[in-house]
């Protein structure tokens, strides 16, 4: 039969099992994280009508879209979560409880130009709240929270929570008469760190048309640094020259002030003025974390506040609040520079069982008080010799085996070998069981992520 | 603005969140059932190339795919777990330790007529055993266990896993010389419950030219009936007049003779010479498992042993033995036969904190220690007044609230309400966490599946 050479697309995450292991601990515990802070899991489908996903229309996304018919439907594949939850939202607006809380950990397909550490199709973890007319900044508040205590529980250490608020950014520019062109500032102030001060001064001169002591009330605007309350002080110098402006910098207050009662230490937060989020969609508190060792990376954390989530769908009024982890680019980052906890427990099993006898049924009954103890086992069956056997628990990375020989068996024994330390000890059955789940306890307390 | 009509597509299941946090109990169950007989978990692309993906080519699922190009790509998106896995086991062969026990829970897609019950899109939940050039029989006789153990765990009761033997079957239709015509004698005798014995009898002789002594045999061969044991005596009657059969019911004795061992109840299997799983693709034992209460459902839970899983991919020989639950479609069958629990806590939280104060910091430290403690936590901020927010926790269906107005505050206290008692203690912070944990320990015992 002539074959066909077998692949995997260029751009399509494909692991290998211990690989695999390492990342399905990791999206469980962002999921076991986020079900902490009282969001509801949600799974919508794949594919939608193109006419709802693209309702919003052109921009760049679209021609990365895997759009195409089938029968008379004109089809797409969701290109990120936030969609199909506006289209969720507004459809089953009357049969949710709002502020609706949910998370979603789901495949999106972007079809990029395939390159190293880009997917085309890649998990996104999001979490967002949703009002109902109305969102209290209590929910923005929480979501540092919720950032440092997943990144924490997957064994991040050295990362920086970076938060800002729109309104502050947009009420400044507005009392300094700019909110036409503060698009355009904010894109030429975001290059601050690398062509500096002096080139972006010049720009704002003579490219923007901006009046020179604004352009330097700019600049000293942006060369705001210190510990948030540094800069919570040096903000309040702008108060009561605009309303927006001292709305945001109440926000930006009560996000600061509730950080302790929330548990997030002081040195993993930080507020940064030069974080703006994109240009539109964001108009309270945004957020951004970046990994302190590697700048390089971006943000691996971000999001915002945002007023409207489903106005091509529906009249209602849907103010919101979402982050969003991109998974798949955090694995390959963190499996790139060395970050996997490779003395984690990745085995398809905890035991490997042996029988070195014809009759099997010793080893079964072993196996199954294994399993009903909740350790997970597999019975080695086939007819090959120990050595091979002992191949095949090595390569697996199995933490015990368990022998079963005529000796055992007259003794109702097995004879149990901890892989890691070579040591070997004939257990009775409920020894076995006692002995293995309390080796495993310590085995498994490690995090999927190591940062020193 | 003119707003596009939100809708999902026909055919696509989308839960409401109650349902969802119980599909998603079910799933969670079944995955650790999975990994406790030792499957490691994989997840491969939804999309592949078509070349790959239809290699095996043709038949009746072709024109089901949803297959599409992207640049000068041909894409497919997968129609089960299978495929994938063979093209993934061709791939990674070296990297790969046998027998290779993966599991996999993923969506797939079929562009079936859309009718009521039948889906698009759709989750599959497989395990598969895949050896190198040979598979001891003690994989498949670990099988039904894996089957009882998962639906048990679920909450189902009243089910059979009903099991035959290819080689029996081939080996039996070999002994009279039909071997040629066994497909369509099957096929036939596949009929026996809807038109009768007369009828096939009838069809056997007429429409098929067997010979009426061997007719007369098939019948009694499918009339054998009883206990396990009561079946393999009869079946021994055949022994010795062709080696394929011989060899069939060896595997079928020793895959009985396990079971105790393997924790199977009797009264939960089967023998079954009427079950054969299509005509090619299986070559040992074959499996169903029906609920005993409808059995017009078919079977909840399907697969057996075949020779060849990857032979479009490879010259290797990869014989493997696995099973597949449809998961989407069990889920609604068991919740249009009303067999879900609904006493199963599937709010998004566990506990509701009511902040009654301007300053929210007690609260906050409150659900800050809940979730220390593994709680999920909601706090309600919003400026409503109290009687919403009790609508919002009804709503939700939040086992407890725990209000702090200014007396709890003042007594470094919260009053913690039971929702479904309405008691309501006035308790510490410590007293919350330990109080709520032993309440939730009880509320969560419950299965998913509420079964007779």
């Amino acid at each position: 039969m002539s074959k066909v050479q077998p692949r995997t697309l260029s751009g399509f995450l494909e692991l290998l099992p211990g690989r695999q292991a390492q990342f399905e601990r990791m999206a469980a515990i962002i999921r076991e994280s986020y079900a902490l802070y009282g969001f509801t899991p949600l799974d919508t489908p794949l594919i939608e009508s193109s006419e709802v996903l693209l309702a919003k229309g052109g921009g760049e996304t679209e021609k990365q879209i895997y759009r195409f018919t089938k029968g008379d439907s004109d089809l797409s594949l969701r290109f990120d979560l936030t969609v199909p939850l506006a289209k969720y939202v507004s459809l089953n607006y009357g049969k949710l409880a709002f502020p609706f809380r949910r998370f979603q950990i789901g495949k999106v397909y972007r079809g990029e130009r395939a390159q190293r550490g880009r997917f085309r199709e890649f998990y996104q973890a999001d979490i967002d709240i949703i009002g109902d007319g109305k969102l209290d900044i209590s929910n923005e508040a929480e979501i540092p929270s919720i950032i440092y205590r997943t990144f924490t529980a997957l064994g991040l250490r050295r990362f920086m929570i970076c938060v800002n608020n729109r309104k502050v950014l947009n009420g400044f520019y507005a009392m300094l008469g700019l909110s036409e062109k503060s698009t355009e500032i904010m894109r030429t102030v975001d290059k601050l760190d690398k062509i500096g001060a002096e080139k972006v001064h010049s720009i704002l001169e003579e490219e923007l048309h901006v009046p020179k002591e604004q352009a330097l009330e700019i600049l000293r605007f942006v060369d705001i640094h210190g510990s948030s309350q540094e800069i919570l002080t040096a903000l309040e110098q702008y108060r009561g020259r605009h309303e927006l402006f001292d709305q945001g910098l109440d926000e930006l207050k009560t996000v600061v002030q509730y950080l302790a009662a929330f548990g997030v230490p002081e040195d993993h937060f930080a507020v940064d003025l030069a974080i703006a989020r994109g240009l539109d969609y964001y108009t309270g508190t945004v957020y951004e974390t970046t990994m302190l060792d590697h700048p390089e990376i971006g943000s691996i954390c971000s999001g915002g506040r945002y007023d409207n989530l489903a106005e091509y769908y529906t009249d209602k009024q849907l103010p919101g609040v979402g982050i969003s982890i991109g998974l798949t680019r955090l694995f390959f980052v963190l499996e790139d520079q060395g970050y996997l906890n490779d003395a984690l427990n990745t085995a398809p099993a905890d035991v490997l069982v042996l029988p070195m006898t014809e009759d099997m049924g010793p080893s079964i009954t072993l196996a199954t008080q294994l399993r009903a103890a909740g350790i997970r086992t597999q019975i080695h069956g086939e007819q090959k010799k120990f050595k091979q056997k002992m191949a095949y628990a090595d390569k697996i990375g199995v933490p015990y085996i368990a022998i079963l020989g005529e000796d055992e068996i007259k003794e109702g024994a097995a004879s149990i070998k901890d892989m890691t330390s070579g040591e070997q000890k004939k257990l009775t059955y409920e020894q076995a069981v006692t002995e293995i789940k309390a080796g495993l306890a310590l085995r498994n307390q490690g995090t999927p992520v190591l940062d020193k």
